[in-house]
């Protein structure tokens, strides 16, 4: 791929055009705005002019709604030999496509995931796509040609493919992120119908859960709705969820006995399905899995040692959040379990009290770093090892 | 104060237990789980025992439920002269001291506004509460040595100290934490209930907004249950305006014209009430004011030299984003506004192209770094001047 065209220089449109642009891509650059395909050009984005032949490939960075009329007008001009979108919904656009466009077959919808709460050329990065995931939506007419043109721009920025039906697109992102943000733009709302000195008690946990609603909010209205549909369902399941925790919390705020029970079950009922809801989030830090080794780690009770160890751990980028102090006890006999103790206190627990055994439930890959490291900085570690029961003061030879 | 009492070493406690060790003050620690204290003290929080005499103040770092009982049994066998708390609720735990303990005026509550996703000593650190706003609650009953040793104490921790009535801190709470909560976990749960790829298409976004769901979830159906009663007030504001917007979604998904029309406005009416609302919260991105200083630096179209300003700026903590890019138009008149421009590439611009005008709105602190280091950098920077039409490739002289 040699060439290239970003119809519409937005954050999306100009970060993909300044990524490829640094892998040696000619891009050219257009808007409705002709100032902000200036302004990406002078990023270095591209050239804000008209490429003279078609080029192997047409970004449009429009919103979902003009995809099917941008698609047809620069198909008809022949801007480009294939083309795709970045529109954050799918099936929308691929109708729209099928239906209007003169060469649906060089057309393959595409949907990276990747953005920032501030929109414009100003705000793009030529990183913002990197180890993300990009999802492409060929539908039955697509040419292999189309395809690949996708993947190589897919490969240019650095991103994952992820190759799913449009509906099935729509209806994950429904849940994944616009009903989210619809609930995080209910919640920022609230703030302003709030208490006076409301803004002294916002701490970190509000800014990120109403982060999002910042985006633009036609760009917002635009996407929300093409993919309308999917999202009536998901809100219509959370109004069914919030109509039953509108009356726990009032029998929690007026009532005692049973019903107070009840709206204490069906509070705490909620606040564990959220949890294990959290799991389905990639790379969320509550994510740890039965299968995951476990990691032991045996250190004396001395004030200092356990710090020492947590600070070794937290330079390997281990969550010493994820680990749990206890005294040893029984024997360890499930899983895999490894075992390392401080080679400059071994057999010292005793004078100062009893050891603890730290353990880190980490993917495997971590725990093969943690193994490594605390073996190379004078832990002796033993792998895949039980282990034995540790009286206080005295440790196994 | 030189002696001090933290009972519950969870997360908080035994954070403020490390703040406070480590300002010289001498710590008992103490928890219904006798190995949380030890894990807190083999941390460096303290000692893990009973002290011999009354010490100067006591922390109860337990659930709001819980505090009156601790503070009446606290009370009773004289641990400390004074006592505060750190639960994050406020009113019912003040009703219990003034109701149980012996001497209600040796109590005042508090909350820190700090905290993690995950629990219990192992994720504390000594520098949670760094700058942040801690409330303290005094009752009509608090003595002023009591209100004075609870200053000390904010003040050890490198927090800064916010007075509120109880009853006040918790509607606050209830919008800007309770609630935010319970929607976060309202949404994880339905990631339960998605299609199957989903995970595949969740991003940062959707990670930072349902992010607080993960805390203990008994620990948080105490907090939710003592302030049921505001919190039941603004679910109950929140399910109307979610029926509101179901219907909306309904119409845009099948309906045609003005039925559409109007559930596309009220959507847009929603986003935008969710942007505004966002300037509630302190440091968040989105906050401008009109009032805040404009600073305006023009750059020519050449390319890179926008690039270079963005980067120069990006130096500062200045986020690009918040720029706006515009070809240099007519007398600037209103406000504060500040010019810079480079003294390398004056008088140069049109040779290829209109120079741009970048216009930043920042608080004024920023400004004044702004025109600093630019100045410093080699821009003529020009302050509180207003800006002059430049026409294409003329610089005024």
């Amino acid at each position: 791929m040699r060439t290239m065209a970003v119809i519409g220089t937005g954050l999306i449109g100009t970060s993909v055009a300044l990524a490829v642009s640094r892998r040696g891509v000619t891009v050219f650059l257009s808007d409705r705005d002709p100032a902000a395909a200036r302004t990406a050009a002078a990023l270095g984005a591209g050239l804000a002019r008209t490429p003279a032949a078609p080029v192997d490939l047409a970004v449009l960075a429009v919103p979902p709604s003009q995809v099917g009329a941008v698609l047809a007008e620069a198909q008809e001009r022949r801007l480009a030999t294939c083309y795709t979108d970045v529109a954050s919904v799918k099936a929308e656009p691929e109708r729209a496509a099928l239906s209007r466009a003169p060469d649906p077959d060089r057309y393959v919808g595409g949907h990276p995931l990747a953005g920032r709460e501030r929109s414009g050329p100003l705000a793009a990065r030529a990183d913002l796509f990197q180890g993300r995931n990009w999802v492409l939506t060929p539908s039955p007419l697509t040419s292999d040609e189309t395809f690949d043109r996708a993947l190589e721009l897919v490969a240019l920025c650095g991103a994952v493919p992820v190759v799913m039906r449009s509906q099935d697109h729509d209806a994950a992102v429904a849940v994944t992120s616009h009903v989210p943000h619809l609930m995080a733009s209910l919640m920022a709302a609230r703030l302003r119908e709030g208490p006076a000195d409301l803004s002294r008690l916002a701490g970190q946990g509000l800014r990120d859960a109403t982060r999002i609603a910042g985006g633009d909010s036609r760009l917002w209205g635009d996407i929300l709705q093409a993919n309308a549909p999917a999202i009536a369902g998901v809100l219509k399941d959370l109004h069914m969820d919030l109509s039953r925790l509108v009356p726990a919390l009032d029998a929690l705020a007026t009532s005692g006995g049973q019903e107070r029970d009840l709206g204490m079950r069906t509070l705490v009922d909620l606040l564990d399905r959220g949890i294990s809801g959290l799991a389905e989030i990639p790379d969320a830090r509550s994510r740890t899995s039965p299968e995951d080794p476990r990691v032991r780690v045996a250190v004396p009770g001395r004030p200092g040692e356990l710090a020492r160890l947590l600070a070794a751990v937290a330079d390997l980028g281990v969550a010493a959040d994820d680990a749990r102090v206890e005294e040893v006890g029984p024997v360890e006999g499930a899983g895999s379990v490894v075992e390392a103790r401080s080679k400059d206190t071994r057999g010292e627990g005793g004078a100062d009290g009893p050891w603890f055994a730290v353990r880190f439930t980490v993917p495997p890959r971590t725990a093969d770093r943690l193994v490594a490291v605390l073996s190379a900085g004078g832990w002796d570690v033993v792998r895949d090892a039980t282990v034995a029961a540790v009286p206080s003061g005295r440790r196994p030879a």
